[in-house]
């Protein structure tokens, strides 16, 4: 069985991985757990920048949380890589994904699919996780999404 | 010792797992996870249909709550089954229960005892767990409740 | 290598572990899972009471948040330390911390810093964790925190 390049598969899709950004008190952007790596939380930086704030439902419509989504999901691959390399994932594991809800808003799956689908298109089967979508009063810095993620990697 | 079956314990307590519904995007409803198996954020659907939307201390009484923490559990111990068989089960270690939220609704571990107390009666011993109960603002199709659910399965 | 003693560094630091509180349901305050232990979500209770009630942005400062945020943090030592004791603990894994916000509050990293500090002062390099900063809308009780952690612990 060859192991796929998800680094290749990246490039394929037109993507890059952006820097990670520098953690901001005692805590780390992804950390090794056995043969798992666990993400921070992780916003939708773009070159340090949340690209807008607000909340799903208010300021943000479904098309962009789920284009926010999708970066924070590239940040938290990002968070991966630093730490052991995008080519030493197995599976995607899990998902966690937070959105900033107004009142009666409720397609949080709407928008945690940004996530979900980024990593099937990398990941293909892989790329099948489980994952909560939970609405949230307020996110950090007033992001509109919060993305968490558990990766499996190769057993040394 | 004899390995308990989970599996007439329901059928004495009168219970049976429900379907498990199909994912509507690229995840999966529970993954195993070397000796543990994982869900995704389960709603307290009952044939495909939320019985009721809404938040605690507003549309959902307590009591209500606490019998759809109870069928969403069902619905993430059918998950689970589905991937490794009920019977698979050592112990559950872990629930986390979302509780959609009035104004000064505080009353979430009331709620979410709904999921605590059906896992004692199934898994007796077994079914102690450490969970944790938050309140959001909105879940996913205005769910009154949602529950995740970490179990420990036999090694093979 | 000289394992450090967490148990004579909390002494120098003049911090004590709380008693655990009972749980109140079918649910335990932490649990060994492997070479790991697991929190459930802490309340900043002292001595059985919380110091303080309601949200981050209403009647609770950033400073005050902070400091229960901490003792939080302190409470899911004390119920890691019931478990396996605390000079067991190798590394902090993981810290996830629910903020009471009221709208329009978005400073939730700076209050989980007062968990992330407590855990850098006390175990140092060990003490390095990846974490989520949410903030919801209600707590169980109308507590202003919650913190659930997760640690590793050394293989027997």
């Amino acid at each position: 069985m060859t192991q796929t390049s998800w680094t290749s598969t990246l490039k394929q899709l037109g993507l890059s991985l952006p820097p990670v950004a520098a953690p901001v008190a005692a805590y780390v952007p992804a950390t090794q757990v056995g043969t798992q790596v666990w993400t921070s939380g992780q916003l939708p930086f773009i070159a340090g920048e949340l690209p807008a704030t607000g909340q799903l439902g208010a300021e943000i419509t479904v098309a962009q949380g789920q284009e926010y989504a999708r970066i924070a999901t590239l940040n938290a691959l990002a968070a991966v890589a630093d730490v052991v390399g995008l080519d030493a994932i197995i599976r995607i594991i899990k998902v966690t994904g937070f959105v900033a809800s107004a009142p009666d808003f409720h397609e949080q799956p709407a928008v945690v699919n940004g996530a979900s689908q980024l990593l099937g298109e990398i990941f293909g089967e892989a790329g099948k996780h489980v994952r909560s979508a939970v609405g949230v009063a307020e996110l950090p810095l007033n992001s509109p999404v919060e993305v968490e993620l558990i990766v499996e990697i190769a057993a040394e």
